[in-house]
């Protein structure tokens, strides 16, 4: 099912673990990124390196390892592991300070990988028919508390947004700031479609890697685009809406909070950047093919 | 140094560990709660167990035990570390849902625990002379995207808050409100003295035993109390200030932003509430005597 690089190890990712006296456990003072292997090749390793050493520096959390000995540590995770999609995770925590102590700064950092199957965020006959998505109560825990753009696993409010959108019968959530935008859901960003142009939030979530590929595929496709506050009700009367994360690429989504959004099927722009994310895997600058000889 | 509760099995805690793969770690879906052993005997276990099952509640966690079980493994936690004062941690994790669901109704929830020594969240030096807290910009997460009223490990603004003051020369921090009011630092309440009357926050921190102790220590010696909000700058010109932890109950401050509290020593009603504070871990009512001959 996986492998995962645990204290310089490679082992199987049901015997991964980490100390329970961890901080990135005990205070969720950790950081972490996930890059996908989609037909046997990394998308967009760099992109996600550079973003989770950003992280690292943001939060004062040091892996001890560069970008290429991380890009190493995950491809032979893949490698072990045998996968030719994956979701790979890297991570680094905080770790332990000596005993007695509460000071953050003296504990020694430590990093984790792991790769297992690839994770969807919706399942084929969601992605064919488009996504139920509700508009949650629950604010998204705001930037002058946790800088978004750090990954982080302050996921208690996306968690439960999410309980309640699934208690309701839809399939995911999306949570507002307080002035009723809405931001992110769990694990992905959110784009509509109004009047032909294609608008995403561009305050108070994480600036996701799928989020920027869909930008660049909007500038390369001539598709007019602006990043701006989203409120909700713009949201529930767009022609199109979909999500965009690692976990499945550009996902449709078409109805929310119980109402059909456009005609309720899946709109000829979602349709053209879901084909153009795909096709985008073969593109070289942003495929690192993984050598499973090795 | 400790035992830990893990998987059913009591273990050293050097070797405790959780699965990299429960959501307790990476969406930090999960809940606890502290309750501190002295001279050999649990004081207020019955407050604990009772916010922790609450917590539990509000963030849909089920420990699969009763309070009564959840006491017995605590004890037994102590008992085999034969530590006579400890800090003693009970968690209820989020588990794992089955690979490839992202529905958190699906995961089976886990229960660990653990015994180590008392943790004192200032040192001897600290406690006598006074603490040195500064006031963060950093604000503490929302009520409206996390409830602090249920324990949980979204320390990420504390953390940093922390790491801020540290490097400034204080000894911790407190953190605000989006209003500019003080509500809470890492792991402990905040009171002051003011004119001869006792205020601490009432909204957006944790409603602390140790604060509710104190709560009780001022009704019983007769020292009148207001649960408000508290102004930064109300703060800092008070006559007194202290914190209440689990981590040392009662903690002077007498320097706040590097101005002296008062005339710069521990103020009269703050040594009275550190002494009523030892002496209440005498009361039967909130002590439970550990046999450790079993």
């Amino acid at each position: 099912m996986g492998v995962a690089f645990v204290a310089g190890q490679y082992v199987p990712i049901s015997s991964a673990s980490i100390p329970i006296t961890d901080w990135g456990f005990l205070r969720s003072d950790a950081t972490y990124d996930v890059v996908t292997v989609w037909d046997g090749a990394f998308f967009r390793m760099d992109a996600h390196l550079e973003r989770f050493m950003r992280s690292c520096q943001r939060w004062r959390l040091d892996p001890g390892l560069t970008p290429a000995q991380i890009a190493e540590i995950l491809s032979q995770c893949v490698r072990l592991s045998g996968l030719r999609s994956s979701y790979v995770e890297m991570i680094c925590t905080r770790g332990q300070p000596p005993w007695g102590s509460r000071d953050p700064r003296l504990a020694l950092n430590q990093f984790y990988a792991f790769a297992v199957p690839y994770v969807w965020i919706a399942n084929e006959q969601q992605r064919g028919a488009g996504l139920h998505v509700m508009v949650s109560d629950v604010q998204r825990i705001p930037a002058t508390s946790v800088d978004p753009s750090a990954k982080n696993y302050h996921w208690n409010d996306l968690t439960m947004g999410l309980l309640g959108a699934l208690d309701a019968g839809a399939d995911s959530v999306l949570l507002v700031d307080a002035a009723g935008n809405v931001v992110e859901g769990p694990g992905f960003n959110v784009f509509c479609v109004s009047h032909g142009v294609l608008v995403t939030p561009n305050a108070g979530m994480l600036e996701g890697v799928s989020r920027r590929t869909v930008i660049e595929m909007a500038q390369s496709l001539g598709l007019p685009l602006q990043l701006r506050d989203l409120p909700a009700d713009e949201l529930r009367a767009a022609d199109e809406v979909f999500l965009s994360t690692s976990g499945g690429g550009v996902l449709p989504v078409t109805m929310v909070d119980q109402r059909a959004i456009g005609d309720g099927t899946v709109g000829a722009i979602t349709r053209q950047l879901v084909q153009t994310y795909w096709a985008w895997h073969k593109n070289p600058a942003y495929s690192l093919a993984i050598d499973y000889a090795l």
